[in-house]
């Protein structure tokens, strides 16, 4: 690949287009594989980028100078880096994801019907999938496990910035598919940072069928507007905890605290703080002063700013604002409907946390509360594969369809119809 | 609404803006009610029709009379006829969908994770489904019927030669909503024959969470072109019988005889016998036989011509066509590896079947072809909601992510994420 996509009459649209046919021949040879195929070429890739260490961090100190040389910041640099930790890592997700039960060819509910037919539905691998993600080049190794893992080729496009590591790392990943008599065109890493590479492969909608993009807004909005391609795709994470007035008020603190401040720059992050009237004159004094001692910056509604004097006053497009910073908007609301009003109005379908100690507020809320996640008395930082037990995932998708929530493997599946009779007709 | 739609200055796009708003609100008081008031309402819709039957069918003459007059076909009109009993199948279809199990608010998989929360899959509507469909009035009471059971509030576009009838069942329909306490926006049928409310309703996706066009290959080409909003659709139905050298004979002619005579105009079937090289000589003068006397018109490959002398050659383009007609593809292949490269190479990915003894073929056949439904040894014609004990379908996918094949109930819900805890937090 890296030699066609340096000769000098490069024609990207060409290149992507082989890719696309190349992939869907893998796909039908790896849907037929068997778990123990499948299972060995992890383990072996996992071996490879082992025994390519120094390969692999001398390919990323190429995008590390490179990327130095561009400017980028220092937050950019840190995400392309491949220590030797990282490294590590790479091939223990690798042995995780072999270790996972194999979720192709499962059956279930085969069931017989009144025509004597037995009914029943086969879990069975996508086919192509197309992922397009930045900067991090250990993307490469994770993404390409959980779709060999589910049987599926795919297509990884990674940022440009990290060329060299990426096409480092698909080099182990061909020798660990040849080493389990899969074929290496299973998992092609794209070798051209041509942009215009993207917009090719969300055009080839004869052989790929379903893009997953990792990414930014920007990344997200483009696969929308340009892909006829199905999308499993990330958007935003407006996730709001609502404290409500039977609420108790140690968990309160503890859920909201950590949801804001564990991690600011995730998706599952509290955005906006909801406290029912009845409770913030009691638990904002507490937790604001936490907030401000940890350097998260207050917006509230009017309110709020009465309980907590000298905090800046929340315009509407806090609302609507996904931070990922410390920077946090709180609002007082009459009861848990105006909080749920709130979500309804402001709320991405992210993730979505009461704290009650009502049973039946708890129940209303879990029910109707429209939210890939929806949470009682926890932190919405749960809202995570592996929190949920998934072994891994690939995004987290805030569509409706399909796969909602963190997506694992079961995600990169579908299930089909299977039918056996013993020469039945339908009359 | 009707008066709406027939002011002078009737503007479309307005008018589709404003069913949007009100199904999503619909949609979430829908989402909140109770399994009792959503059977209350099938139930009232249903006995709403029966005492309307009068006016049902002279609004369905205003239709047929104008059909006439615009020269539709005799199939047209008989599809668009309301006759005493297709009300009555009307009304009993509404009681079976309300007799079915409430699949809104189903717990799954809830199971304590290491950290200490619970995780499980609540199932939970779509929200809000916009259906366009062709001539059929019945349409419009079985589709109003499947998304109010699953929870959905829906807008649905029925063909404009069905205006009348639609819009007197959608008064129907209006009091089921009106006597279940539900609002009467949760089924809102188009009250305008203008065809720009298309594009309107396809624009709509702030409103619209899936779009199901049920129609002809124009209306799903259009849709599949011009909508943002994810699509449930069926594009073709080019299904095969394989029969494999190991069949049973009398199984093979049954099997294969009902799968294309049954019925020609449905999508399950049959439209190309693929025969194994070493039984056709014995399989192929039977069934050629009993075809040609129910004036099933053959097309056949070299080999096929020299059993059935006379038959018309198959061109290259009769592999790729959905007759939907009396008329038949036959090819020799060598074995069950060709015929499932005929498959793959040629089929619509809808629903493909084996007849065989062997256990270890149908075992292949079954996990390899990728098809939303794959049969050993029953006719293809089973590919149907009610025959897999779904209930009722909306429509069969071609699609693979989220409904493959007969799309029921469980195809207009998704699943949420539900986490409880007693104060968790992530550390």
């Amino acid at each position: 690949m890296t030699e066609t996509a340096q000769t000098e009459q490069f024609d990207v649209a060409t290149y992507m287009q082989t890719l696309g046919r190349q992939a869907r021949v893998a796909a039908r040879a790896l849907s037929r594989a068997e778990t123990g195929a499948r299972n060995t070429a992890l383990h072996a890739i996992a071996d490879a980028i082992l025994a390519s260490r120094e390969v692999l961090k001398s390919e990323n100190r190429k995008d590390m100078d490179a990327g130095r040389k561009h400017g980028l910041d220092a937050a950019l640099l840190d995400r392309l880096e491949l220590t030797d930790a990282r490294i590590d890592a790479m091939a223990e997700g690798l042995h995780q994801v072999a270790a996972l039960p194999d979720p192709v060819g499962a059956i279930s509910d085969l069931d017989y019907r009144p025509s004597g037919i037995q009914v029943g539905r086969m879990r069975v691998p996508l086919g192509v999938i197309g992922i397009i993600y930045e900067s991090r080049p250990n993307v490469t190794a994770d993404a390409a496990a959980l779709c060999l893992k589910a049987g599926n080729a795919c297509i990884l496009r990674g940022g440009s910035e990290a060329l060299h590591a990426n096409q480092a790392i698909a080099r182990c990943i061909e020798q660990g598919l040849e080493k389990a008599g899969l074929p290496v065109t299973a998992v092609q890493v794209v070798a051209t940072t041509d942009r215009a590479a993207v917009g090719e492969l969300l055009r080839l909608e004869g052989s790929v069928d379903v893009i997953v993009p990792r990414g930014g807004k920007g990344l997200i909005e483009r696969v929308m507007q340009e892909s006829r391609i199905p999308v499993i795709k990330h958007l935003h994470g407006v996730c709001h905890t609502y404290i409500d007035d039977q609420a108790d008020i140690d968990k309160a603190v503890k859920v909201a605290f950590n949801a804001k401040t564990q991690r600011y720059g995730t998706c599952n992050t509290m955005e906006t703080l909801l406290v029912a009237d009845g409770i913030a004159g009691r638990v904002l004094p507490v937790l604001g002063k936490m907030y401000q001692d940890e350097g998260v910056e207050l917006r509230g509604c009017e309110k709020t700013c009465q309980i907590l004097p000298g905090i800046k006053p929340a315009t509407e497009a806090d609302w609507d604002e996904e931070y990922l910073a410390p920077v946090l908007s709180i609002r007082v609301v009459h009861d848990m409907d105006a909080a749920m009003d709130h979500i309804d109005r402001y709320g991405s379908q992210h993730t979505d946390v009461i704290v009650t100690e009502n049973v039946t507020r708890a129940r209303r809320f879990l029910r109707e509360v429209d939210s890939s996640s929806v949470m009682v008395n926890a932190s919405s930082r749960f809202a995570d594969g592996f929190e949920y037990g998934l072994g891994a995932e690939i995004g987290i998708s805030t569509d409706k369809l399909h796969a909602r929530g963190p997506v694992g493997l079961e995600g990169l599946t579908t299930l089909k119809f299977i039918v056996l009779g013993d020469g039945h007709i339908r009359t």
